[in-house]
């Protein structure tokens, strides 16, 4: 039972979306191999729709800032007991060094760990599509990470964005239908702008089956594994 | 904004087993009308798949009692904020007043209110089948639960109740196969016996398709209706 002991626990910034939170919960049971419960790991979190919304903050104006909420889950997570944070929202990375600064256990950063599995499939890779808010496109994480790799973004042509954002709305509304043509559209298009790699980059997108052979990256997963990994201590 | 404000937040005390809590949290998505995240309710959780296991506590003798794990979730919930706990696994309801006096705030009675829905829609009921572990059985939680309002509870005949454990160990390492048809037997033990109804008791279970047209009232379906209920104030 040492081993169980020595376990982390990982504290879960959530609930943006919600949806998105019970899925990457759901992904750390699936991936972790388990023959009981006690096999699995222990995630702390708090599920908060309230956050401000990111979309409003950094596009639309108004709203209020999300920094304030976002750190005040950060401080309680770690006056509970976590490790170490996680949180399923690429956009809400954003804010990751406020978040960061309010605490002093670490935060897995979801974009570098992200870029970091990219380069180690694919050394060498020039050119990244990626799929997500166009809010997350605003705040230039996945641009700037990747150039600091020597390799370049691009994002789906306006038409196809457009189609992705209403499909964001549509998953946060529970509506599944009309999102996975969607997502179809979007890849076409960075497949056509030289993409050799796409990185979905929505927690929402990653409830979507992915239909193109391009190799992909989910954030989510990729997030899911790492945590399984710290927590576990599989160095 | 103001009806948002005033929604109080549900502490889960999760992990029993994990799949049955992020269940839980996916029921609280699905049964709240929402437009956009801010419509969903809160909440605070503790996925917590070390505690001592229920069913070798109960039956197989060893491994130590789950209760001082259960008091020490129950008391960092509230010291987070939680306004009021819940707690997705029937058996452990056995320990339900341990946990309530290490509190202040409230604690949700699965039990109580499952018993209460089913008096709700079949007032005169006089037996009702439960399917769940041979740990909750012992308990005889639902059995006095019930005999306070002048029913009495039936279990399936050992050699479908076996196949019911069996299923429910297979639920927890991802097997969900062979389980439907453990349960359709169960239902049909149940139905042999006289129930007019059947309680689903077991969060492993609710996972699940519930084929017959027996009335069946689920435990996990009735607590994700009444933590909404109860966070939106709907009284």
């Amino acid at each position: 039972m040492e081993s169980v002991k020595q376990e982390k626990i990982v504290g879960i910034i959530g609930g943006m979306g919600p949806g998105a939170t019970v899925d990457l919960m759901a992904r750390l049971i699936r991936l972790t191999p388990a023959l009981d419960d006690a096999d699995h790991v222990r995630c702390i979190v708090d599920n908060n729709p309230k956050v401000p919304s990111r979309i409003k903050a950094l596009i639309e104006g108004g709203g209020g800032s999300p920094v304030p909420e976002l750190q005040d889950m950060a401080r309680r997570l770690e006056a509970w007991g976590a490790d170490f944070l996680a949180m399923p929202c690429n956009t809400a990375h954003y804010y990751f060094q406020d978040i960061q600064d309010a605490v002093t256990i670490p935060m897995l950063n979801l974009i570098q760990i992200t870029v970091r599995e990219v380069l180690k499939q694919q050394p060498g890779i020039v050119k990244v599509g990626i799929l997500g808010s166009t809010a997350m496109q605003l705040t230039g994480l996945y641009q700037r990470a990747f150039s600091a790799i020597g390799a370049e973004v691009v994002y789906p042509e306006p038409s196809a964005q457009d189609r992705i954002m209403a499909a964001i709305k549509d998953i946060k509304k529970g509506r599944m239908d009309q999102a996975a043509a969607a997502l179809d559209a979007a890849v076409t298009s960075l497949e056509s702008q030289g993409a050799r790699a796409v990185v979905v980059a929505c927690t929402e997108l990653s409830l979507l089956p992915f239909a193109s052979s391009l190799p992909h990256y989910d954030a989510a997963d990729i997030l899911a594994r790492e945590i399984i990994r710290v927590c576990k201590w599989q160095d």
